[in-house]
């Protein structure tokens, strides 16, 4: 219980603020597996990960042991012009809801990329100015990753070139056009600059795209061309180890008024939110110095964690990437169209996937229409107009305050609100119309994406 | 100059908030004019502007002695819902200008309205639902003040009725949408719902609309519904008493580190956001206590301060709205189509209008392409993609930075940001691929407006 009054926002001030990043794979006892050639299934080390990341990126990558990385001074001042980000007691929710629990929201949305995705994309941006490379490149599917990497290489004065998926440059112009006033170029993928895209347009002359061929073109471009490198924005370790801002921030927050989170909640698409809100919680359950339920909370069109499979896989559709042991639906999994928000990645973090094997978290899953419905409870209370990636951990939080109604007991709710809808009013708009669909796919659909997963030994 | 180390943001705590709005016009020797019937030039009392306004309102408008006014209490938690607002030095900018001067600004885009609006919205929203009304109408144009009322409402339980101006309602879905998504109904101006609409539909088959006739609808509709009252989101006494939280905010946050401002700069269209940042600071000068230098800046198209003329004018062009004495172009005046933002009404605010032609405040206008240039500077190193209204402040403030830069001097610098530019992309699109021109209005554009002034004694 708080043993003071809860304001309605908890900011820190810059020297409360962390200065470390906080390794959880060091307190992990069953490590995520490594990295394998897609080709050969070797085991990737230092020099095979060099000409696709850049060097001290790959050290993060590959390091299970050190369980804080000092954070530069240059990002710490970055952090400073948005951070720390607000963790919010939601008073008003609580009401509207009548119940005893008390709610907490950690907000990653007040900037102008509008998620937590610029936490990763100032350090990524940053190491590749300091290798004194020329720029680096990228995929971005929703947009909110390339709006958050353009901002930090505007920045840095870093070339960024952004494959897009192509339903998305053409539906979402607005998410273009913020990626190009930060001065990024961004081609709509599958283009035909690179020889994965030219064979996809060959193959499939009015493809849409997908995340899997973007992350394939962006790649061999960076390969391709002296003084640049690839940057990812979530699944990979060392997303994760910066996105532990989030969590070390709030847990800051909420011990100085003296609250313990009951259950911490997180949408999970590659997990880069999640396992950065739950990293320092998660590593004092590993210490078995305390405990949480955690909860992640996917999308049912898109269930990589509920009905995937633990299995290495392919990151990307062009299979130039590392193969990756996570759960899976599958690199050939096709989210279906009508699927409105990110989280839409056919795998999951491979730490999370390890620590959820290894039973320390729950997942759970939720269709869009009731996803929605929580994120117009929740703004027309709490004001902010919620991305729909972050609505599915309102939905689960919502839920669980319902059953602390039900046994009235006033349980802590901790739950991530990874960013802001404001380039996603075409789904709010389908949702007000009454025109929003469900999608779960069924066993027979799931085959389709297992099917496509590598044989390995 | 500073006596400790100042943050790159600073947040007041719930405790330092302040708890009274200020009204400036206590300290105005001459106070704004009153406002009169349109018809019989009467000046108009409590009981004039009842059937418009609610009761308390109307207090607030007509009051100009009394020096504070408690905020209340549920307006107070609204506000802490997304204020204090960050007071955030601009270190980044500073650096890329490579001035001595200090540059502060004052950033309230951290709502899901994106702008300051909401500083007024949720109060004049209050004072309906507290005097036991239904709903209230309101027009928008660029959508930023529909956006904040729609929250306000929302949040508690009121009504809302909009008339947007057609082609903003047309070219703008997302902010059409937004207001949907909190529950408002949106109806695009000129409607065939009010007598002003069929009149300006019959006389314009194709208009676009105006924000004067979507005031006319909506007074129209406030005045013919029972329960109903209107609000605006600008030009009003109450609206700059409402909005003083910015600059009260401001100066709190400035003394704690005893800096104080040189230059005082702010955007100005009606006048709420520049009326609300310098009002404690005005309230100083106005009292010989200190001295600021304060700077409106207003779009070169539309520029009331600089080229208007001081005289009783219609608010709205169905002139079913009390005169106001103002700095204004005539309420037939018609912004070049080409003109990006919002900063369009043709008039000012009669409070600052009185200051202004006192001598308290200076003004200076700016073309759009150099407003954008700027904004794109700012955005590019300080992150945040500002509306095109604040960035005429920061165009100032960059001019005066460079002055500083020229002599050396370390001035302390103000502006208010007063909203991002998530929906103004189209603006940017057209400057990032130089189609944008500008429009300067020649004497004789000027003069069909001020033909439309009403004869007065």
């Amino acid at each position: 219980m708080a043993n003071k009054e809860i304001p309605y926002k908890i900011y820190l001030t810059e020297e409360e603020m962390p200065r470390q990043w906080y390794n959880i794979r060091a307190d992990m006892k069953n490590k995520p597996a490594p990295l394998r050639n897609p080709g050969t299934h070797e085991v990737m080390g230092f020099e095979d990960l060099r000409p696709v990341f850049c060097d001290e990126l790959v050290k993060q990558e590959l390091d299970n042991d050190t369980p804080y990385f000092d954070i530069p001074e240059d990002i710490l001042n970055f952090y400073k012009m948005y951070r720390p980000s607000p963790l919010v007691r939601a008073y008003e929710l609580e009401k509207k809801l009548d119940t005893p629990a008390h709610i907490y929201y950690k907000f990653e949305g007040n900037n102008t990329s509008g998620s937590h995705k610029l936490n990763s994309a100032i350090a990524q941006a940053f190491y590749a100015k300091h290798q004194g490379l020329k720029g680096v490149t990228t995929e971005t599917g929703a947009g909110q990753w390339g709006t958050a990497l353009s901002m930090a290489c505007a920045y840095l004065g870093l070339d960024l070139k952004v494959f897009m998926v192509k339903c998305s440059y053409e539906q979402k112009p607005f998410r273009r056009e913020v990626m190009r006033t930060y001065g990024a170029s961004v081609t709509p993928s599958p283009s035909m600059e690179t020889e994965v895209g030219k064979a996809m347009n060959a193959k499939f002359p009015n493809s849409n795209g997908s995340l899997g061929t973007a992350i394939s073109e962006a790649v061999e471009v960076a390969v391709k061309t002296p003084g640049y490198r690839y940057v990812l924005g979530s699944v990979l370790n060392q997303v994760l180890l910066h996105q532990s801002v989030i969590g070390l921030e709030t847990k800051i927050a909420l011990d100085k008024y003296g609250v313990k989170p009951d259950i911490i909640i997180g949408c999970a698409g590659g997990g880069s939110n999640l396992g950065g809100l739950i990293a320092p919680f998660m590593g004092e359950k590993l210490r078995g110095e305390a405990d949480y339920r955690i909860i992640a909370v996917e999308p049912a069109s898109c269930p990589s964690l509920t009905r995937g499979r633990f299995a290495y896989d392919f990151a990307d559709t062009g299979m130039v990437c590392p193969l990756a042991k996570m759960y899976t639906l599958g690199s050939g999994f096709m989210p279906s169209p009508n699927h409105a928000g990110g989280l839409r990645y056919h795998g999951m973090s491979p730490i999370l996937s390890q620590l959820y094997h290894d039973g320390y978290m729950e997942a759970t899953s939720a269709v869009q229409t009731d996803v929605f419905a929580a994120a117009e409870d929740f703004l027309r209370c709490e004001g902010i107009l919620p991305a729909p990636e972050s609505s599915h951990a309102i939905y689960a939080a919502i839920q669980e305050a319902k059953k602390c109604k039900e046994t009235g007991e006033a349980k802590n709710i901790l739950f991530g609100l990874t960013g802001t809808g404001y380039f996603d009013l075409y789904a709010y708009k389908a949702f007000n119309d009454g025109t929003m669909t469900d999608y779960v796919p069924s066993d027979e659909d799931l085959e389709v994406g297992f099917a496509t997963l590598p044989k390995m030994d």
